[in-house]
């Protein structure tokens, strides 16, 4: 080698695990037990107090640090721009929800203020999120279907339609609530790392064609009752082309301009972005045209369009929740909690990162929680964060959540005095706007590719969450792409490409030993290199591996071995000596005629003391008796890899460390894991069979030490020479 | 050192992954793509298709070698003993099943034939399985109750109550065998593998429960309907409560009775195994004796005791399945088809290993299909195998299928001629013997002290299984079974024990630096150790660690770095250099106020060529200035460890390594595998700020390039004096 270039030079004693433990010294850590986690958790004292106190009112931190004259006027801006969005939405959203319009608008004011308190993010604008309303609204047509009767609950009794329906949403609102205000609690906020980017994007995908299919109505001005259950977007997508000729001519058209406008509006808004000091409010300019259009021209009469009508003046008393919705609607409440967790946390994420504070999950858990039950109680849905009107806030020049709480006080004007303005407006208006607002989600699907290339598996993820949750409904559809995902992770370390490796001459080093021209493959000695975990998923397969990569299966040896030793025992004490393959063939066959026991006998160790000589397994045999060659001494796993073993592992690696050393194989272990280590030996991993001596650092050194012991036993000098090590 | 010690000792170039390539010549494997192994599998050529056929017909294999004078006896005794037992177990067994014991001897018949030709292990007992014909009694009861009118099914009409039940149970039968043949033409056997024997234990416990739960109403000889779904368990016992009084002495006392004669005799099989030479078969005893004692004394209307009854005299015409049954059983069905499978292979498995033959898991799908499809046809019920008659076969002398041909000849003369002779038999004494057949299953709660302390995860698989099999009926309690068994493959890498990495003096090896006394930590480069796989659900755990052990956020730092670059720009320009912390504060508020363009600004690269001075950041900065320290300038990470990444840990790697980078700390990667360097190439991981020369074949080698580049840079040459390497 070139002097020029850095040189690796070492040297140091070979290290089993074992004699390195001996010479450097170890420091003893202990470990903390559950009980001392759970200790610390309930010990007491007074910072700790305040600091809870702090954590469970995020409102405290900022309102100090509040500078009135620097963040107020943004504040304000950024309040009105988003209250107008979250006027809209909310407008907009109820629809999905199949809820009469007004009662969007409670969803963009009582869960702000509760939020307003307890929440950790100060950049997101809490209230209707599409993907949820839609959820809600697939339970609100379960129980109260267009056509059909509702279903047999008591508390129906004496409610109109619409207030039936307005109690399955809040019903169903309030059990979600509980159930984030639980995981809350729990402090199990860690649950969201289960949703990864890419179920997450398949699923709102899925989310974003259901909306589609579900606002296509409104835009053709059709008739189409809901349906819900699997399957439910293809009936709906039926039912619409099957009445496409009674469109409204006036609702599409209207519905394509606002399309049209807020399309290029929205363009414009993200090219002038640095010059405009607050994005152009197209939706509710559009809005508001659109209200006076059709209130000018009586839309409602001339061109039979139907409009919002009537709003609900004010607000109604609290209501409690129905227990019999809670127990109808518990397996569709729990995932709604779940993605509206996961949207708000993974929004409020960002913002955290681009303005470098941070957010607490399980914080965040117990306000939503205590978000939607409080706004459940005053009859409005779901509430969770919807992007685009979170980056209104943001981008508008929100610093905290008082511009959040002045949206909320824009939504309660409208609520409270000005409803009665957007009675004359269109319902096809509003779902046009959802639609176009879809823009960002359906994009989505360019990822498809991308992950296809990139990614085999994740692509499989993404896809098979989109189409589950778009055939089988959002709710089975996130748990199948859940089972899907989890899945993939057992998937990839299921088939391993398990390796023989060899060393590279003149250097410490060990790789595949089909990938070198160069490389040099140790006589009498396998390693055998597992790149991956071993469980129960892949055990099988890892040692099916290892047979194929020595080249015979150790039981079958061992069988063999013990047969043809009786076999010769006999040989010994009588004068067969003319045995022929045929009558071995009958030992054979007989021995499976032998009980249990003598098959045991069969897997014991081979006695080479009961014959008065010493076996060479290897050596030529009297004709008739015949044993398979094992032309390997030693056997040495690489497990640098592995990084955790379970009880199935244990066991099925005992049985191949037993089975190798019947038949005088040596197995050893290189770069195992301290952890994994310490688990062998707490599972009683060892025994006279198997012993702790068998770990090295590297797999150098416990070749170092093969070569050595076989130079010990003097009795295979080639091996050496052809070393160079 | 004593030098009587093996000497480890290397002298070679410091290698990258780079670098080492060049070196030492690599060659090109051409990886099978998707489409080759398609190829692969279409190909036919005559030898392949002879293969194929006798794959497809082990029977053919082993009827060649079969040794009719050796072999048969055997068979014949092991026949004969085994037919007894799959008798007695078929009326009992259907009973399980809600069905009249005559169908129980229906499924001890058709499966046998079919399997005889198809099935690949040679000593499994193909039959009726408790657990299965549970699972299948769930759906008969849930479509036929005992106290409610049946389901709205057309093809119900005109049938007694019994025929309806077989038509469900054969409808299901036949889709379960659909589902088992789909698996098998698919080649998908390989999903037994998810499930693990930990799962497997606490199902079959669960089951046990359940069976046990079932047959208490015989024992009692109470008239208790079937119940069925989420919580039957417990609402079936609450109802043998509530009329315990009513229990019938006489049914209670015999139960009692051949309980106990079955147990003590049993335990005689098994202490003198060795010298019986069939087991005695104490089951069809005490059936025997207990149909004459009831013929006896007459006790049907002696003692008011339930008998088996009218049996079906010979068999009845084929039937076809009904097409609305498939629909309302296919929940049902598949994990039914499931669970038959990966019992019988996991029996037929421990046969194979015994007996040295190899059994083909698709081979078997297709085998038990096609068994349970033409088992269905003639009302038989889901068949399996059961693992106690499989022993009698076994230990009796059987070798071949043909002592399974025989055992079903055996039913089929009972079904025939003999059936009569069972109609006295008390139902009370069919509850005994399944109850007592039940204590191998239910020995199985032993298992789970012995999970806690050697494996908390599995145990926790073992109890969820278990308890949510019990609660939730068998077919939910499986799917979240597997869900949580799925979840501790990924819990387990979720949170990995990552650690800082040190030298142990005088060698190239690194530990945890704070596991030993004397270890040695080169000032400047921080060696972070990442012992899992990186993917969705740890990436963020992962990062937060890795900052932790660093000390800093490097993207904060890099924005403090260009706030305070701004700032020294100013100070260069102006004249202002009485800055205070609170005007500091001020810059830094403001800067938040900035459109999101300059928030991207302060993420970029520092310029450091744009003031016309060079920056030592860690220097002192004029008042008013603060940037953290940055005290390492090499981060080297250990993915030894690192089995794979996905795309979510592709991404968030990159970010980690262009924050480091930009801060001016040089990362590297030390001992990756091969298929994960060739996968971050493939997913475009490097670009100009992200080097592929960043790869190091061991830590060592990182480290010695580490500390040679920095006595280049000449400016540290403190680092030098420290290390002994």
């Amino acid at each position: 080698m070139a002097t020029s270039r850095k040189q690796y030079a070492v040297a140091r004693p070979v290290y089993s695990e074992e004699r390195f433990t001996d010479d450097h010294e170890k420091v003893f850590r202990k470990h903390k037990t559950m009980l001392d986690h759970v200790k610390e958790c309930l010990t007491c004292n007074p910072k700790r107090a305040k600091n809870a106190m702090l954590s469970l009112l995020p409102i405290i931190g900022w309102m100090k640090i509040y500078r009135l004259k620097e963040w107020l006027p943004g504040d304000v801006v950024s309040g009105i721009s988003t209250g107008l969005v979250a006027i809209m939405q909310g407008l907009a959203f109820a629809m999905l929800a199949e809820l009469p319009a007004s009662y969007g608008l409670y969803t963009a004011f009582f869960p702000v203020l509760i939020y307003f308190f307890l929440g950790t993010s100060r950049h997101i604008s809490v209230g209707a999120f599409p993907v949820l309303s839609l959820m809600v609204g697939s339970v609100v047509i379960r129980l109260v279907p267009d056509a059909e009767p509702p279903a047999n609950i008591t508390d129906f009794e004496g409610l109109s339609r619409d207030q039936q329906r307005v109690l399955v949403a809040s019903s169903m609102t309030f059990l979600m609530g509980v159930f984030q205000l639980g995981m809350g609690v729990l402090q199990v906020g860690f649950v969201v790392m289960y949703l990864s980017d890419t179920l997450v994007s398949g699923f709102t995908t899925a989310a974003a064609i259901h909306i589609l299919v579900s606002q296509l109505k409104f835009v053709l001005g059709l008739v189409v009752p809901g349906i819900s259950g699997p399957l439910s977007i293809i009936y709906t997508l039926k039912k619409i082309f099957v009445q496409i000729s009674s469109t409204n001519i006036c609702d599409l058209v209207m519905s394509i301009l606002i399309m049209l406008a807020v399309f290029i509006v929205k363009e414009l808004n993200e090219i002038y972005k640095a010059q405009l000091p607050v994005p152009i409010p197209i939706e509710a300019i559009s809005t508001i045209i659109a209200c006076g259009v059709s209130y000018g021209f009586n839309f409602t009469t001339r061109f039979n369009v139907t409009v919002v009508g009537k709003m609900v003046q004010g607000y109604e008393a609290p209501i409690a929740p129905s227990m019999q919705i809670l127990q109808e609607s518990a397996v569709e409440a729990f995932p709604t909690a779940i993605v509206g967790f996961a949207i708000a946390f993974s929004v409020a994420k960002v913002y955290a990162i681009k303005h470098d504070y941070t957010i607490d999950g399980n914080q965040e858990l117990i306000a939503f929680g205590f978000s939607n039950i409080f706004g459940a109680s005053f009859k409005s849905f779901a509430a969770s964060t919807a992007l685009s009107r979170t980056a209104v806030q943001e981008s508008s020049g929100g610093k905290t959540q008082i511009a959040g709480l002045i949206s909320a006080l824009m939504a309660m004007i409208v609520t409270l005095a000005l409803g009665f303005l957007l009675e004359p407006l269109p319902t096809s208006v509003l779902g046009a706007l959802v639609i176009i607002n879809l823009k960002g989600m359906l994009m989505q699907f360019r990822e498809v590719p991308y992950l296809w290339r990139k990614d085999k598996p994740d692509c499989v993820v993404w896809v098979s969450t989109c189409l589950s949750a778009c055939l089988l409904g959002l709710d089975l559809g996130l748990a199948v792409g859940l089972g899907v995902e989890l899945l993939t992770v057992v998937f990839r370390t299921q088939f391993p490409r398990c390796a023989v490796l060899a060393n590279i001459p003149g250097t410490d080093l060990y790789r595949d030993s089909k990938d070198y021209l160069h490389i040099f493959e140790t006589s009498g000695v396998k390693i055998f290199r597992i790149p991956s975990p071993i469980f129960f998923a892949n055990v099988e397969f890892f040692k099916d591996k290892l047979m194929a990569a020595v080249g015979f299966n150790p039981l079958r040896v061992l069988r063999k071995r013990n047969k043809a030793l009786k076999k010769i025992k006999k040989l010994c004490q009588g004068d067969h000596l003319d045995f022929t393959a045929r009558e071995l063939g009958d030992v054979y066959h007989q021995s499976t005629d032998d009980s249990y026991k003598d098959m045991e006998a069969l897997d014991q160790p081979t006695h080479l003391n009961a014959p008065p000589f010493r076996v060479d397994w290897n050596d030529k045999f009297p004709d008739g008796i015949s044993v398979p060659r094992v032309d390997i001494h030693s056997l040495i796993l690489d497990f640098s890899a592995v990084s955790f073993l379970d009880i199935a592992a244990i066991k099925g690696l005992r049985r191949v460390f037993r089975d190798f050393m019947r038949i005088d194989v040596d197995v050893y272990i290189a770069s195992c894991d301290a952890y994994i280590l310490e688990k062998l030996h707490s599972c009683v991993f060892f025994d006279q069979e198997v012993l702790p001596s068998v770990f090295f650092l590297t797999l150098h050194d416990a070749m170092l030490h093969v070569l050595e012991k076989q130079k010990g036993n003097s009795c295979k000098d080639r091996v050496m020479k052809n070393t160079k090590l």
